[in-house]
Formats: C-alpha cells, sequence, structure tokens
C-alpha cells in the first residue's frame, strides 16, 4: 500500500453496504482501509480490490482491542466509516448479546481508538430502526426513541455514545439513518429470502407477516452516494440525517416483482399472518426527508426503481 | 430472612437513593433485597436495617454474572428497582469506561436476568441528562435526545435496551428521568462539594461555572414518595416520566442558602468561569411535568425547599 498521509478507515468493509462504499472511495481517489471480522462481510466482496495499491484488507474484531488500536497505530485516519454491525435484526432478538457485541461496543471501541489517536471526523450508519414502532413522520431532531429490536436498541445506544463524544473529545460525526438497503451483496432482508426460496420451490411463496409492511427502499448504489454528499455538507460537532426514497413499497409488491422478475407463474402466495414480520419488525414507517432534501440530495431511484434495480443486480448475479 | 413468595430487587441497594428506596419499600411491606458493589453505595446506608427479617443486602458487581444469576435464582422477584450506576458525571468524562460498565452493562445484565428467571417488572432509574443541552420543556416523547455527557449516553443507551426488552421480553418497565437529586447520603454534587470546601476554607468557596447555571433539585424523599406513587399508576409495555419539582434554583443561590445554614459570614464566592461547571454539564434545564401531574403527583417541595431541607440534614448529621 502506498502511504498518503492519510487514510479512511471502513469497519464491516467487507460487508454489503462497506464494499460499495469502499469502491466509491477509491474511485474518488482515497486510501482506503478496511476491516472486518467477516461474521457477515465477504472476501467476494472486496477481491476485485486487493491488488489496488490505495486499498488494505485487515480481517479483525474490533472488539480485540490490542489489534484493532495496532490498526489505528498503523495508519493516520483521517476519517472513520463505521458500518460494522450485526444487520441481521431478528438474530438480534434471538440474542440479544449479539448486538451488544457487534453493533453497540464496536462503536464504543471506535469512538475511543478514536480519541486516543485523535481521530476527528466519524461516519456512523445508523438506521430508521432507532424510532421504533413510532407513528407519524419521523424527523432527526423529533421524538419518542422507543426501539422495538435490539438492532435498533443497538444503534440508539451508539448514536448516544457519539453525540457525548462530540462534546467530550471534540468528535465531528455525521450520523445517517438508513432504511432498508438493498442490491448486490447483501446477505438477508426479503428480497434475498424470497429469491432464495423460489428457487427451493417456484410454486409456492411464504411471505412473513400479512403482506402489508410497507418500508422505503433505497439501492445500496444511491445510498452510497448520498453518504459522500452529506460528509461533504456536515459542520463541526453533530450532524443527523436520514437517508432514503420519499416512496414505500408493500412486501407482497416486492414479491410480485421478484416473481415476475424470475419469469415465474402462478406462485401462490402465503402469508403468515399479523401486521409484522417478526417480534421486533417495524411493519410501516415513514420519516421526513426534509433536512437532506433540503441541501439539495435524493436518491437517484424511488423504492420500486430500487426493487426493480436491485432484483435485476441480484438474478444476473444468480443465475 | 423470611421468605415470602415476592421479593423486590434494588440494585444500588445500598447508594444515595436506592437505600431511601428499601426504607421506604420496607416500611411498606415488601421483602427488600439490595444487591450493591459499594463503589458508590456505603454499609452504613443500609445498617440499620439488617436486624429486619424482610432485608437482605450481598455485596456484589453486577456485572459478575454467575454471582448475579445466583441472586435471581435464590429469590423469587417480582420487580426489580434498577438504581445502581456511576452517579459521577464527571468521572465519566474521564474515563467513559466507567459509565459503559456501571450504568449500561449492568442494565444489559439485569434486563438479561429478568429475561432468564420470568421477571416482568422493571423500574428504571434514568435522568434529565438524557435530554442533553436541548432547548425548550422538554418533554418524554419529544425529542432531541443527543446526550452531552457519557452518563447521560448510558442512560439512553439503557433506556433503549429497556424499550427493546419491552417489546422483545414482555416486560412491564416503567422509566423515570431524575433530575438532580440531593439530601442525606449523598456522595457527590454541588452541595456536597460546597459543604466540604467551606469546612476547609470558610472565607472563601470556588464555584464551578458562572454561578448562573439553573437545575432543578428534588428531595431524595420526595423522589422516593415519586417512584412509589408512579409504579402504582403505570401500565403494561413501557411506561415512562419526568419527575421532579417545576421550579428552578441557581447555583450561586445554593451557595448563598448553604453559606447561611452553615452560620458563615463574608464569604468571597469566585467562579472558575464559562456557562457550565464541566464538559458535559448541562447548564440549564427545564423539562415538561405535565405528564405526572396529570396523574395527580408533585413533590411536596419546591427546588429551594428541597436545598434548605437538603441543607439542614447535611448540617445536621455533619456536625
Amino acid at each position: 500500500m502506498t502511504n498518503p498521509k492519510k487514510h479512511v478507515l471502513i469497519t464491516g468493509g467487507a460487508g454489503f453496504i462497506g464494499s460499495h462504499l469502499a469502491d466509491s472511495l477509491l474511485a474518488a481517489g482515497n486510501a482506503v482501509v478496511c476491516v472486518d471480522d467477516l461474521s457477515l462481510g465477504r472476501p467476494d466482496n472486496i477481491r476485485h480490490n486487493l491488488k489496488n495499491s490505495r486499498f488494505a484488507f485487515h480481517k479483525l474484531d474490533i472488539l480485540n482491542r490490542k489489534k484493532y488500536t495496532a490498526i489505528f497505530r498503523k495508519y493516520r485516519f483521517k476519517t472513520v466509516f463505521h458500518l460494522a454491525a450485526n444487520s441481521d435484526i431478528q438474530s438480534g432478538g434471538q440474542n440479544p448479546g449479539i448486538d451488544l457485541q457487534k453493533t453497540f461496543l464496536t462503536t464504543f471501541e471506535t469512538i475511543t481508538c478514536m480519541k486516543k489517536f485523535g481521530v476527528k471526523e466519524l461516519v456512523f450508519a445508523s438506521s430508521s430502526a432507532v424510532y421504533g414502532d413510532a407513528p407519524g413522520r419521523l424527523a432527526e431532531d423529533s421524538g419518542p426513541r422507543w426501539p422495538i429490536s435490539f438492532y435498533g436498541a443497538a444503534k440508539l445506544a451508539s448514536e448516544a455514545y457519539i453525540s457525548a463524544a462530540c462534546e467530550n473529545h471534540g468528535l465531528k460525526a455525521l450520523i445517517l439513518r438508513f432504511p432498508n438497503v438493498i442490491g448486490e451483496r447483501a446477505t438477508h432482508g426479503a428480497m434475498y429470502d424470497f429469491v432464495r426460496k423460489l428457487k427451493k420451490n417456484p410454486r409456492e411463496l411464504l411471505i412473513l407477516g400479512d403482506g402489508n409492511q410497507l418500508k422505503p427502499y433505497l439501492y445500496v448504489k444511491d445510498l452510497v452516494n448520498g453518504i459522500l454528499f452529506a460528509r461533504n455538507r456536515s459542520g463541526p460537532g453533530l450532524t443527523c440525517f436520514n437517508i432514503g426514497p420519499a416512496d414505500a413499497v408493500r412486501i407482497k409488491r416486492m414479491a410480485e416483482i421478484i416473481v415476475a422478475a424470475m419469469g415465474l407463474k402462478n406462485v401462490r402466495f402465503r402469508f403468515s399472518g399479523g401486521d409484522r414480520g417478526w417480534t421486533g419488525d417495524v411493519p410501516k414507517f415513514s420519516y421526513s426527508l426534509a433536512k437532506i432534501r433540503a441541501l439539495g440530495w435524493k436518491p437517484a431511484r424511488s423504492s420500486e426503481q430500487a426493487v426493480l434495480t436491485a432484483i435485476k443486480e441480484y438474478l444476473g448475479k444468480w443465475e
């Protein structure tokens, strides 16, 4: 790796979103260091960058303080993009220790290392899950914040610690609350689940919940574009943005799009019932995008377009 | 200890607020188990209850999972009052690991044990610090929540996990956001600090900040009365109340009251300057008490009366 004065660090850099972010940051000329414990991240996601002299990958558990500290000592980071997390919300419902370790404590260790080595800029991947199952159009600074999943709790806990670090450590932090993100390299989520099930049984699809869950979907490359846009517009101290498309797609509409894209016919939909897919799932949400819109950003694709683009990519790759 | 069917657990039960709560719960006929690591709690605070057959004390670090689990196994708790925390906000600014361990992770371990042993009712000591340095009259469900101390961050992180536990574990939780609490057995805070300094040097008092910090003060026995009131009025799932008096006292006014109560004259006040006592201190806050007022509760004492009562108790004890 060449030694430009400052590198950027991506935690979870071999993951779904982290690896796309690495691609974009490399394309923009940055020197990029990725760390990932490869629990959800995959070597395939970063293989194409391994020969790039401006790219380095370290397999690493962030909670191994000695090894993580050594990474900070080795590189003089200007910015940390903290994306490492247990993104599998359902698994956290079964074992809250997963989100504690992988989502919250990785944040704590990251801000601790940043303080120790004087790294002043943090970009944090938060989530609409911090809002819980709240009515209305949720804005960045409005309440309440009663997460219903341990994933959402760990993201909110992370936000709280980042906020305190801005005051106590002079950190500049950008918190972006992501909606559902879809596209190539995803490791779970409804689209991933549906394709997998339909390949196994093309005649029937079990949809968790009653099919009426209504959520915004953001295409991963649009998200990365938005992350880099917001980063260039954030001020000192703490900045928080909701990020996503204005519309939403019903889960049964997504199923229809996937069935059509796969060229299947007469697929019978079965529903597990209830208004949500699982305990901790927020069945409907809608948040205000006025703040990031006011700066001039919106995603290139609507939720429905994101679903269409993502399924084509999936199938192109998987067939 | 007699063995009534159900005991209540107080974590931090030898501490300032926890020990007063134990007194009240015993007086009301409950069987009370206190755990405390005695890092801030003191044996003196509970000594008077040690001969009570309905009282038990265990010196314990909640993060010792094996020992904590054994306590849950031994007693069949109906309710946990989780008060254990690092209540020394300033120390957390120097070492955020203290609040992580003592304030947040104790909450995580508590909800984990409650789930394991089917304990369904939690009362949690939260703090106005979750609101950070926000303008306006802060209501329970309004935003934002950008804590500026690691203490506030750890309390907000705890709230987030409790919220997720209500959804995922069927917990019934009462979250009470305390203001500054004063009275006998306090181990720190401005009153404690001022008395200590004036005993050392009765001619001069150094006041951190510019003296204009304006905060509500709640007398500890009024707080305990409020905790038990709110507990009897909370519904299933999650309930959150701000609790405190409607008025506030300036820090330099508190200094004047203390000087007068100590019978001192011509004390010169010096100010360290700036609008706040230390990094992470919220200089002024005012939160809405409409929600708990609507149920018919307010403290017996205003903030100024609380200061007067507390200083008399302090001096009675200390002289």
